[in-house]
């Protein structure tokens, strides 16, 4: 491919427009076929998916070799190591760096696990893309409209953004469904996968571009390892908003190097409050829920912050129990080592840390308003819980927290765009610009202004006579 | 004012999370309020007015002074440039420099008008602001509804975005419209006024915070002179949305320097494109006004683009000749000149051009396709309209068009706020993210998701049978 990025981007337009002006069923019928070659076309797509499995199941293994083996720098190296604790005396250190260690296999393992894809997998993304396919018309769907003047009628309709940059992680899963949606909402898109994914996402590429048709290659293109991300991010004249899926390290890379427009979220530090009219049952559930259900995930629970008198009475020992009972570490957070200076908990880090595993923050407010204080104070505006049968409160907090997402009675877990229902997500959005929470078709589009008129003028605002009449919508 | 900008935005953010949660008359009655205070202070404020249009009238007959003024360096200077003229031949330049000049000046006068403000203005603006506070409540509006699965309901609510920084040039009515625009949709706000304007921005900013009572002085900061431009545009952390209100080279400025999302344009390119099914008379009425009407204005026409049918059966002519009587340059486009070669009209600078003035680029397009095609290329996705009586080409102008706005026989002046029924604006935005076109209350609002549920947990997606039933808004 001679083609630069810039070129890519240019190609995407072009071809956003044309989409764009097809008809409604054209572009359905491009989703089904797509769907249709996913499912067509399972034992290529496994194939190829197999090969990157068994790559970066190769590299893991290595760096897990590498770890073991002892070269001679690094016996120099840890022996410089071991004289230099005994001297400072830094025993937490250590065992961060143990526990560093132990993640980072974790995480690898966790990434291979994410590379995967089955035939069940095949068959949901094939359904995902029908039901992206059976959604009502996003584009010129009219938002409002207004009688500007005698024979002058305004409408707002919503328009395709442009041009998408989707930056991905191993996660191969992402490519067919981000492609759907962005056909779906009109755009262009250019899309930068892992390396790791490479064989999948050149076949899913391949397969979705071809079902598309003749408008396929310059509408999607999958930008290879030729363009690196920094030049990408370089092209925010002719490229709209970048979307980034990964972890807090991608999105916050790519935060702070582009201009583009970002919408992703690079921290997700979720809070349930269990407030003192908290039925303790229901509280246990969530929270349990909230952080065991997927630890890793954005929208698990990091904090739970409970009201001052639950723990007199016994409620934040059970909450506490029955999250180690559950395999969690549960760390005091600093309140709770004033008030229980005895526990054996450990401490939190920090007021403010995403542990992104098996791991949470207990803490204790001394009533709703300090817990609303703690989590603008410390939390990343991702997803808050109040648990409480006092709908007052309940409703107050709602209307209180600053957050994209804000439950009463239920887990942070429910912070996602399928269980949202809007069919699939490119990703969840923490920027209180654009899109916010879990952003579908919808976040894909802006909106444009159509006027018709009969050759009206403004002539210093007596052309017409304004009689700005809201029109109702069909 | 001991307060550093980073304060001033902390606390306008920890403000506009109090203003948004006290009640809509309350809010309602702070913008009636400020309304009133306006119209009891009107000699404070036109007093105050007087001095920054003294002071800018006197810095700008001094700056005429001293172009007259020959300084030995600036002699020096001339003669080396009369030698680089002589040596290098370059008479263009020289014509383009004097332009600039008389450019310069007729700047200058402008900037100083708009510098005024008279009783009628004043009684203008408040009438706005009681327009603004008439407006049905834009926070916490129920956008969707939906049963996510048996008794638990998601709804996706408007919220204020948060903190904005309006920079803004000359103009100090823009002051209370853009507070009262802040206001109503319960965003904390950081203005930064021109220099020329500090006795009147001065002013208004007190009697607009002591109108609103407590809260004032946290919600609206005017950030005077101590923090520079640079300084403010730093602070990405704590302020959302940045919203430049001036001049192009400001917009660009802003644009290229900060990583705080920008709501604005920089280039105001607008076409009207006279179709060959045109009624002649109603595209010489729009076309004139589009340029006449105010020249300098971003919605104003800076090319008509007209059907190559009316270069032969003389509608080219009588367009031309129209726009010329009403005291208009009208500029050969490229093809103009080829069709033309013997034409006396002055060859436009290039294709992509503003003139903000009384200029204007007539250029030939083969049919609408090719026109819509040199939109794109050369337009700055503002505002285009199409001049037809064929129904069908001005539906496929309104659909093919990727401008913010998008005009069917009425003057590309009606993209402005106000003519929209927006009661007032912050702006025009050319972005594709967020807010486009004229920017109203709504486009100072972002979107919050509220979920209500009785403990509901996601448990690997078998917590709930999802339902996802679309619930009617009351």
């Amino acid at each position: 491919m001679a083609e630069s990025a810039r070129e890519s981007a240019q190609k995407a337009r072009s071809a956003s427009r044309k989409l764009q002006a097809l008809a409604t069923e054209e572009r359905v019928a491009m989703l089904n076929r797509i769907a249709d070659a996913l499912l067509a076309n399972e034992t290529e797509i496994l194939a190829e998916n197999a090969k990157d499995v068994q790559e970066a199941g190769d590299k893991i293994s290595q760096a897990l070799l590498q770890r073991l083996v002892l070269k001679p720098q690094k016996i120099q190296q840890l022996a410089e190591g071991i004289r230099a604790i005994a001297a400072e005396e830094e025993p937490i250190r250590r065992v961060i760096s143990r526990m560093e260690g132990q993640r980072q296999q974790q995480q690898q393992q966790q990434r291979l696990q994410r590379l995967v894809l089955k035939p069940q997998k095949v068959q949901q993304l094939a359904e995902g893309i029908r039901a992206i396919a059976a959604k009502k018309e996003p584009i010129r769907r009219v938002i409002s409209r207004m009688e500007v003047a005698e024979g002058l009628t305004l409408e707002k309709q919503t328009a395709p953004i442009g041009v998408l940059l989707i930056i991905f992680e191993a996660r191969p899963d992402a490519l067919p469904q981000i492609a759907a949606l962005a056909l779906r909402s009109g755009n262009g898109l250019l899309l930068k996968g892992g390396k790791e994914a490479a064989h999948s996402n050149a076949v899913l590429h391949k397969i979705i571009v071809e079902a598309i048709g003749p408008m396929g290659a310059d509408l999607i293109h999958l930008i290879t390892s030729r363009d690196e991300i920094a030049d990408l991010l370089k092209l925010d004249d002719v490229i709209d908003l970048v979307i980034p899926r990964g972890g807090n390290a991608l999105v916050s890379h790519i935060q702070a190097n582009t201009k583009i427009p970002v919408l992703g979220h690079a921290d997700g530090i979720c809070h349930v409050y269990v407030d003192a009219a908290a039925d303790l049952d229901k509280a246990i559930k969530i929270v349990v829920d909230a952080k065991v259900d997927y630890a890793a995930a954005c929208n698990a629970v990091e904090k739970v912050l409970v009201h001052e008198s639950l723990v007199a009475n016994g409620g934040l020992g059970k909450i506490q129990s029955a999250l180690q009972d559950a395999g969690v570490t549960v760390h005091a957070g600093e309140r709770l080592q004033q008030l229980q200076p005895d526990s054996k908990l450990p401490a939190a880090p920090s007021a403010r840390h995403e542990y992104s595993s098996l791991d949470v923050t207990l803490e204790v407010a001394a009533d709703m308003a300090a817990a609303i204080d703690h989590i603008h104070a410390n939390g990343s505006g991702h997803t808050e819980c109040i648990v409480t049968e006092d709908a007052e409160a309940a409703e107050a907090f709602l209307r209180g927290v600053d957050s994209a997402c804000v439950f009463h009675n239920a887990s942070t877990r429910f912070a996602d765009g399928f269980r949202f229902g809007l069919g699939a997500e490119v990703g969840i959005s923490t920027s209180r610009i654009h899109a916010r929470g879990p952003v579908g078709v919808e976040g894909l589009l802006t909106s444009k202004w159509v006027m018709r008129g009969s050759g009206q003028v403004v002539a210093k605002d007596s052309g017409v006579t304004y009689t700005h009449k809201k029109q109702r919508i069909a």
